[in-house]
């Protein structure tokens, strides 16, 4: 158990890493081959071929390394299924010269596939304000 | 595995009809005692007793019962772990007039607990738009 927790955490270090580097391969090495993701931008659901083709457009858009922080890291792990849930602070300056500063929901699922763990399925957002304004809340902090 | 399968599904059929019936202990029913969502609502996580209390506000704002449905449901359990992850469209009239009608993602990870299959984290949302408006996308269809 704790090994496999060890793991996952050392997976999203790497994660975090890949993403740092804005190294389209190193993140994508993190995604079993049937990945399905609920991203923060639309559409409602990406497959693996458009998580990849999404990362390369997105990862254009930044003139620095994306920052990221994680905080209430908690995982669940049995077998060769697992969850992770945690609160992500992304930080970094856009190619249109405005800066991201966002803290978000992150829920990473898990399978361990010929002995390594590979996200599944990832779902990150944030809510939104049911004001009437129906305004993304991204300036929400933990 | 199709038995914890069989008795996923059948979690989620009987949570949709407490939703419907808009009746809380029987929602409140099919979660775990620490469980933790991230919402549609802000704000970024809600514990279990918020998610409890939110329930009781948001059902009031409801004139008729809560229809929903739910595509693309793709379940993976192993030992006593598990998650699921679909597509829900939810329907109904509320007191301010205005009719509700929307897709969002939902990410539900279980644990089986004497026996029974429990919600310990859940993760509903909708992405928003990244063209500067930063506005919640609650027009998508799957």
């Amino acid at each position: 158990m704790t090994t496999d927790h060890d793991a996952i955490r050392r997976h999203f270090e790497s994660f975090a890493a890949a993403l740092h580097a804005k190294d389209v391969e190193r993140v994508m090495a993190h995604y079993a081959p049937n990945a399905l993701a609920f991203d923060l931008a639309p559409p409602l659901q990406h497959r693996r071929d458009e998580i990849e083709r999404g990362l390369r457009d997105w990862f254009a858009t930044w003139t620095t390394p994306i920052a990221s922080e994680t905080r209430d890291l908690t995982i669940t792990a049995d077998g060769g299924v697992a969850f992770a849930h945690s609160l992500n602070h992304m930080k970094g300056q856009r190619t249109d010269g405005t800066t991201t500063d966002v803290w978000f929901r992150a829920t990473v699922c898990l399978r361990k596939l010929a002995g390594a763990w590979k996200i599944a399925h990832e779902h990150t957002s944030v809510p939104f304000y049911m004001d009437g304004s129906v305004r993304a809340a991204i300036d929400l902090h933990p």
